[in-house]
């Protein structure tokens, strides 16, 4: 198995760091890393790795900041990524922190590699556990803050 | 005839089960299923189903939360959605249920319910009595809520 | 020549029998019939009769609501009919009524009606007569209002 | 060399014609001219023209009504011409103009007029002299109103 | 190695030029130059010197207005330039300049330049040295302006 790792520059934490950490304390899949300038880059980044790396999953890793154009940037990227997992038939896990979700840098570092580390176990699951996700389905989730519970 | 069945974990009611519960009552279809962490992940993961378990048909179960980044997500995933039909050729009957379509949890509750046995009865007409469907053209169906009726 | 007729349960107004009586008065053109739930679920129906059913031209009629939830599905639904005629190189004409178009519910009747048949002959144009909306063109036509007429 | 002109009926001034005597001055392309009835109706128009009709360019003719709804349904069709380019590697230049853009009616016409001629310009800049292009690089060009020019 | 410079003569800055001059520094790849009308422009553009050219990336260089359908506009090219990357499998590092990033031109004039020199190199890493923006990911990289740096 092949995971696929891309990250930015603009990003203030090195979440490709995190990321592959995380895996490796799951799984032996071989990593590939690919660092990028900003977000809008992430789509072709990760369609690389799958397509032209061969690599069964993706995690595409981003802090928008908090601008209006920040957030329009996430958006096209957001579509970017979706569009770039239908090409591929494999998914790419996006995690994007904004900047804004914080108060304080202590905060928003906290948060990053919380909600990183959370969905590097997501890939690790779409990749050799499935049927722990169908566990989990409808418990209300949340990578990053605590989860929210199910509801009845 | 095989029905893809995919749901999420961010989800605060297992979508998935009820939906397939209902299915079961009208059909003998094979029923597959594949719960994903979010929204945006569904877009790809009912693109696997119909493509490569060549299911006929999929449903797209999730619960969007109330922030602006939730509807913004939930517009992205559904792009995803209606896109990953149009390289396929085959529908995906999109269940959406937003967080704040209601006032407390236990309403919240039902309208999930509800509008995805709606909709599973949807799937099911489109696989096996397209007619049914003909006959209610125009006739103002709410799935989750009361029909509005028609108007002369 | 082959029409394909999409329509919705969620419209008000049974738009596929309107615009397929205003059809048949003007050509005898085969028509067949595709009723689905809702409007996001026309583009792949129409992309299924383009592709499945060689159709040489289809209509996709609708009645989006009046939230902004609605006027977003409206959107999603149009940027996908736009792209399944790129995928098909051929026509669908939209014809979306907004359930906030008009004051009251005989109004947006009447507007249904007389925006589908406008469309219909549309339609009807595109296919069999398509020089006379060149002669046409730039003449202001509104289907349902009045014509604007040109300007000099 | 072949060029398409799409146009619409909806629009107020028959921009078809003035794209193509503009045309005209400047080369001895084969121009076919293809009128839909909206915008939205464009980017397939285009993509036939260029696919079937093997025109080398087209030229997309449109006056997005005040409204809201117009609007996007101007982004829609942007949107649908950028992607048709896309899909042909061929230019598409749109030339959009917007009915709020003026004042009054007189006015609407004259920048109707003058954007459809100066768009008609680049069309055949860019079939036949792509150099001109670089050579204005960077130098402010406006289509229907004072080109800005460049800054230091 | 082979790369693609696109830019608009809407643009008040001959930002090809900048590349272009930039580039050379680090590197002896072939450039081929490529300027189009309007931002709406570039996906097609580039696509052309990615597919038919075969140039290994691009960069897409504008000047937004400040108007809001020149933000629209914007928004569709990104678009636009994310699914041209998608369909080719390569790079397209994308230089907008918004105008009202600046109070005066003298400002925006800096901007530009630096922003089209700072993301040069990030064209050429994306060629030649992959690993330096390996090295750099996560440290708050801000093209024409001063880097954020990483926090902790």
């Amino acid at each position: 198995m092949k995971i696929g790792i891309c990250d930015t520059t603009f990003a203030m934490v090195d979440m490709g760091k995190i990321a592959i950490d995380e895996i490796k304390k799951y799984c032996t899949a071989r990593i590939i890393r690919y660092t990028v300038p900003g977000m809008k880059d992430l789509p072709v980044a990760c369609k690389i790795l799958l397509d032209k790396e061969t690599c069964d999953i993706a995690m595409a890793l981003a802090m928008p900041g908090k601008m209006p154009i920040d957030k329009q940037c996430a958006h096209e990227a957001s579509l970017g990524i979706i569009y770039a997992q239908l090409l591929t038939n494999k998914h790419i896990i996006e995690v994007f922190v904004h900047e804004d979700e914080c108060d304080n840098k202590k905060e928003l570092f906290k948060l990053v590699e919380r909600r990183t580390k959370e969905h590097a176990i997501n890939v690790v699951n779409l990749l050799y556990h499935k049927e722990r996700l169908i566990r989990n389905a409808g418990t209300g989730q949340r990578q990053g803050f605590e989860d929210v519970g199910a509801i009845k």
